[in-house]
């Protein structure tokens, strides 16, 4: 076993952590953390200590706080959202002969730590001899359910090393866990500062629950555990109940060879209507579902489900160990983030953190939805389902902005706009184009009828309507989109983003097309005709502005005639720039924090020549800092498409690595989502040149030198396939479901259970484009990162 | 005696109101506040209630507050300033027969209060029966002195009006006076609750002094009073002394007849070093020289010193008669916020009220400035002097911007930056160009040496610098000044606005020269000739947009691209717009709250034709809704110049009366001193057609059809001169100092002490340029208002 930059070690199925190392703590609690979209745990310790930042989160369960701002203005959201940790069911405390077990004190002569992407779970093995000199080995598992969404279980196990050994292990639920706050509002802290109130609490044998309700947002919710105890005779047990805590504990003398094992259940769940009875009964009734199924049962649930999702998902990356992990751990905490979301968001940092707040942006439908699109296509569905839920207050939110249709929030748990800067908030309309483009592309997957009348269709033309409002057809020619945001955070508030203006159209266009597919929810929205016409005449006449001098195509409009941010006088130390210089100068000047103009030719790469692609992502390579975690995937899709095959290689390693590598220097507060899901991009629509325009599946495979062979699988229709690049040729297999048909390089191909064989074109080898000084990715090489 | 919209008496040297209306006396506060620039007392009536919103400030005095971000940036102010209310002086408090003086109860038979522009004080004269049926007068007057500038007096007097009567006056000094705050942020409420700590008392005789500092600014101040009582023998008093209140008591039996007088000598003082025995010493001192001079000479300077300024400023309007009162209503109160400033700020507010947190802002520079150049040139020196004192900040703050140079605050009080929405406070920049304008004009009409040496061109040079750091050469052509916000608060971080680069170009060449004028002062901060050159070539080149398909110029690049504001569905209830609609959707259409390319042909004629002029303010008064006071003295200026004079007198009486009608509807928090300049500017620049390009003084006087005849004075280079202007010839005559030299329609004329009489060309009548709907000024008639 080799190991990556930060001690974990390379292994094509899972992630490994040997040794201890407290400082590391934070961060491995995010990389370890568990999830089912519904219930999220980061990788804490059982004992609760040593630790980083504990959590236990719920999707869409959030405590309310005031948004202060020295000047008002008409408009601004008043309210904030945070998501909260709930009731903490992960932690098992053991005393060994009087001894708290505490990695920091005696001596750990083993500890690993283990995420497994195929059986989902956490595994620990610990070796631990206490202060006094007895000697334990503590194995755990733990789980949250992808089967069973309101269930956590911890297969919890104790075996005396040298002589029998009286063990008391205390098993809590527990409340208002005091935990830091990032935040310098005193405001937020105080809403963070025990944010549960204690509503019901009931215990019986080894079985307690505990309700609680959030002081504001006044949202109530009820976790509950069950115990399945294995040991010798001698057990007494003992059930504690207070406001904030359940704690069963079991002592128990435990002779050499002999074993206590625990297995704890937990339910969970939450709501804002449900009464205090209906939430008790409904993770009681959670509980009994679990202990019905029990550990093994649901070890092997879990199992299916994840042997299900690699059939579909799976990526093979031959010749390069780490980023094969990398992949594969991208690809298993983009499923944890999404499987049962159900009508809840995607945060951008899944549950496995309370960076940004807990909130969903547009990175879901952009780069997250990508994926789960062609490998867990419900997830994608149940993900738009909830944009679809907060349609009314999307509609109240445009309506209150002066517009007509929905504008969807820039940041939100519940969504109602979230976001207190409103030049990267608000005005970021482009999370609408974004969201109808999300829709179009599961339709165009899937065929998916249901979704296209239920939700799809009025998806499409509430965000169609925004941008005829939005938009404005001008005398001097063409119909533009001024004073908005695109992608890019280092600019704000810009005329006519070629990004947001192309997705718009694409927008328009397809909410044409839906309300002609399904007249009667046209009408039951009021849409007409002259509505649909004038649709389709802002599209015709978008306007798309070009540089003619440079020959590129201005990220924005003027954005070329700003001047040039000083790269050369900018120290490495003051990146990301965001901290170290102000908006006013970064908004003025041509730097990018994150593919826009480059990110506007991957999903709309209909709309530009090759030609263009090539000169405009010469040009924005130049300019562009990636002090974003959205950026690299997108780079490499453009890379690759410009036959930049090396570069690609080094973006998608970025991505890939992101949390992993801790490029960010933030993984202590969750993983980034849409980065991971960027991984994916880079391989599926960079190296394999997947696009999906118009509902076309097209590819144009290329393998980088460093590699061996890449595979990867999707689906499309409900048909399982694989793509297998190798260095001249590409073979296409279909694994199960009907023949569908796609492209290779322009050529027609009916996949079928026989492998068919197409060549590669070779590569005329372009000059590498540069990037800002110090702002180049990891050249990667075969061997690992070389830095 | 006619009646104005409000209860003021129409009269030419002073402002009435008769009658109580307590309804109204928060409004009146500021109308009739007195001030020197360096004490400001609001209008509030002695016996201190019924009151609106008390107020005493001193000039530079505030007490700081955190910032409150929801989302916080680099660069972002930390903390506010917020002018506070002093320990106030002004309280007399009376009982008859031990019933307090109090308005709202028993019967004032007469109430009235004046203004008086010539005496510089405000009287009050009251009868009033008690509700046990005692009657008195009351008759006070008070004045601060503009003279004895640390000095305030009040003259109080009761005689009974029945039977002889029991009186007890009690005299106070009273600290921490409550007040309500509009602010909705507790953290600033907070601060200014009890903003001032108890450092010291004295009282003795009828003598008392209260010290006290502020808790965070760290500011001390002192305020001290003494008195002199006439009354007949029987006299008792007593001197109580508190931490917040010193209060001399008068107990006095006056027969019928006879009278009680009081006269109440105040001294203030304030520091941010020095310690309590000096700062109680500077005010005895000032009490003791308030004493030596006594009431009645007091009283004489405060007319001596007026009637020299109204020598050198007043403005005669024959024919409307409101509107002669309202202008000199503007002059005194100008005057009162800059006499004795001394090298404090101008707040836009001056120290009438709390409004704008006691701030200034450009309106300092751009408006008050220019009518103090010509009217009292030494408080226009000493507030560029108050810039200069403040340059270090500046330096400070342009290099946390990343710029050269200084980079002045868009609003402040000690020169910090205070604004905390930066796309309308850092990034107007315009601010630091109008400070360098207001310079060049200061040297141009004064030729005053020192201040040219000493002060004004450190500030001309080191505002040029930030130009070049703040924009750039691009090879598109031109030199351009991207993402910055123009004077119209309905842009924001645009490019290239008219006004912002005219205004620069001017800097980079007036410092240019005053280098050249001055090189070692040049040399000693660094200015060498490659720089200068610099400064030329950027000048050279600044990119100025013009639309040739209109023939107009956009506000910003591309404005006139952008969507019209759709003003026919804008109900009147929704003016002003920023308070209904968000900032993102005004930034992004056309629609201005106030002039801006108007003003920019004002300040930057010569760099228009008289043709593009008209169709430039015909385009732009069709888009600009005045919800600023800032605007209507511009547009009057414009309307005049473009040869519409009706509209010139429209927009005239609406910035003269802007205070005395209250159109912003926030009189109540203080006076609108940009606006009162504006009146004075719509006389001289707009029907006296005044201009001072390159420092050349010239005039095209013109008479609006509803008056008989327009006079003002003004001086140039130390000289005196008055400008007739009748219906079809204007005359100019010398009153006092060395001959100048101006142009009258483009005639130079030397001016002499006997009159020169040239004739007025007749005006070809254009027509009316159209407002948007709702948003025309009020017609006004010879006979007042028409509404």
């Amino acid at each position: 076993m080799t190991s990556t930059g930060l001690g974990y070690e390379i292994s094509p199925w899972e992630l490994r952590w040997r040794g201890l190392d407290v400082n590391e703590l934070q961060r491995t609690e995010s990389t370890f953390a568990l999830s089912n979209g519904h219930i999220g745990m980061r990788g804490t310790l059982e004992e609760a200590e040593p630790r980083g930042l504990p959590g236990t989160y719920l999707n869409g369960f959030y405590e309310e706080h005031p948004l202060p701002y020295a000047e008002a203005g008409y408009g601004y959201p008043e309210a904030g959202q945070t998501v909260v940790n709930v009731t903490d069911g992960k932690i098992i405390r053991l005393l060994v002969e009087d001894e708290p077990l505490d990695v920091r004190y005696g001596h750990a002569a083993e500890h690993s730590r283990v995420l497994d992407f195929r059986r989902g779970t956490l595994r620990r093995d610990t070796v631990w001899t206490s202060p006094t000199g007895r000697q334990v080995r503590v194995r755990t598992e733990r789980l949250v359910s992808f089967t069973q969404r309101a269930v956590a279980a911890i297969a919890y196990e104790v075996e005396p090393l040298d002589d029998g050994i009286q063990l008391v292990a205390q098993s809590d639920l527990l409340a208002n866990e005091p935990i830091e706050s990032d935040t310098s509002d005193p405001r937020v802290s105080a809403a963070l500062r025990s944010p549960l109130v204690g509503e019901f609490s009931t215990a019986e044998d080894y079985r307690a629950a505990l309700v609680h309700r959030t002081k504001r947002s006044g949202l109530r919710m009820a976790a509950a555990m069950d115990h399945e105890v294995f040991a010798n005779d001698g057990l007494r047990t003992e059930l504690q109940l207070e406001e904030d805590l359940a704690r069963l504990t079991i002592a128990v003398d435990v002779p050499k060879g002999d074993r206590l094992r625990i297995i704890k259940y937990l339910g969970y769940g939450w709501s804002a209507q449900r009464s205090i009875p209906a939430l008790r009964s409904q993770v009681d009734a959670a509980l009994a579902g679990a202990l019905q199924t029990g550990w093994e049962g649901l070890l092997a649930e879990q199992r299916r489900f994840l042997d299900h999702f690699w059939e579909t998902a799976d990526v093979e990356v031959d010749g390069d160990p780490e980023l094969q992990q990398a992949v594969r751990f991208a690809l298993f905490h983009v499923l944890q983030a999404a499987a049962r979301g159900e009508s809840r968001a995607i945060p951008g940092k899944g549950l496995t953190g309370p960076g940004y707040d807990g909130h969903a942006f547009w990175d879901t439908e952009t780069f997250v939805l990508q994926a789960l699109t062609y490998t867990q296509p419900d997830a994608a569905r149940d993900a738009l389902r909830w944009r679809h839920s907060t349609l009314d207050k999307a509609k109240d939110r445009a309506a209150q902005l002066g517009l007509r249709g929905a504008a969807f929030p820039w940041r939100s748990i519940n969504g109602a706009e979230c976001s207190a800067y409103w030049p990267a908030g608000t005005a970021a309309f482009h999370v609408n184009a974004d969201i109808a483009d999300a829709v179009t592309r599961y339709l165009a997957a899937t065929g998916d009828a249901e979704f296209d009348r239920v939700h799809g269709t009025e998806l499409l033309l509430e965000t169609a309507r925004l941008w005829t409002s939005l938009g404005h057809h001008d005398p001097h020619g063409g119909f533009r989109i001024d004073g908005i945001t695109g992608p890019d955070e280092y600019s704000a508030v810009t005329d006519n983003n070629v990004y947001t203006n192309l997705m718009a159209q694409r927008n328009l266009l397809t909410a044409a097309e839906a309300c002609e597919r399904n007249p009667d929810i046209a009408e039951a929205s009021g849409v007409d005709d002259i509505e649909i016409a004038g649709w389709r005449e802002a599209a015709r006449k978008m306007l798309i502005p070009y540089d003619e001098l440079l020959e590129v195509h201005p990220q924005s409009e003027r954005f070329t005639e700003h001047a040039r941010w000083d790269f050369a006088g900018t120290p490495a130390r003051n990146y990301p720039l965001l901290l170290h210089y102000p908006y006013f100068d970064l908004y003025r000047k041509q730097v990018v924090k994150q593919a826009d103009l480059v990110l506007a030719m991957h999903l709309r790469g209909d709309a530009f020549t090759l030609e263009q692609k090539q000169r405009n992502f010469a040009y924005y390579e130049a300019l562009t800092v990636r002090d974003s975690s959205l950026s690299a995937g997108t780079q490499a899709v453009l890379a690759a498409e410009c036959g930049h095959l090396e570069l690609a290689y080094d973006y998608l390693a970025e991505a890939a690595l992101t949390d992993l590598h801790d490029v960010h220097n933030n993984v202590r507060n969750g993983l980034h989502m849409a980065s991971l899901a960027g991984a994916w991009l880079a391989i599926v629509a960079g190296f394999g040149g997947m696009r999906d325009h118009g509902g076309e599946l097209t590819f144009q495979p290329r393998l980088p030198a460093a590699l061996d062979r890449l595979a990867f699988r999707m689906c499309f229709h409900g048909t399982q396939f694989v793509v297998e690049i190798h260095r001249d040729k590409a073979e296409y297999r279909l694994v199960h479901g009907d023949p569908v048909t796609i492209k290779h390089y322009g050529t027609p191909l009916t996949l079928s259970e026989t492998t068919a064989t197409l060549p590669v074109p070779t590569l005329v080898p372009a000059e590498r484009p540069t990037q800002p000084a110090g702002r180049a990715p990891a050249r990667r090489t075969r061997t690992g990162p070389r830095r």
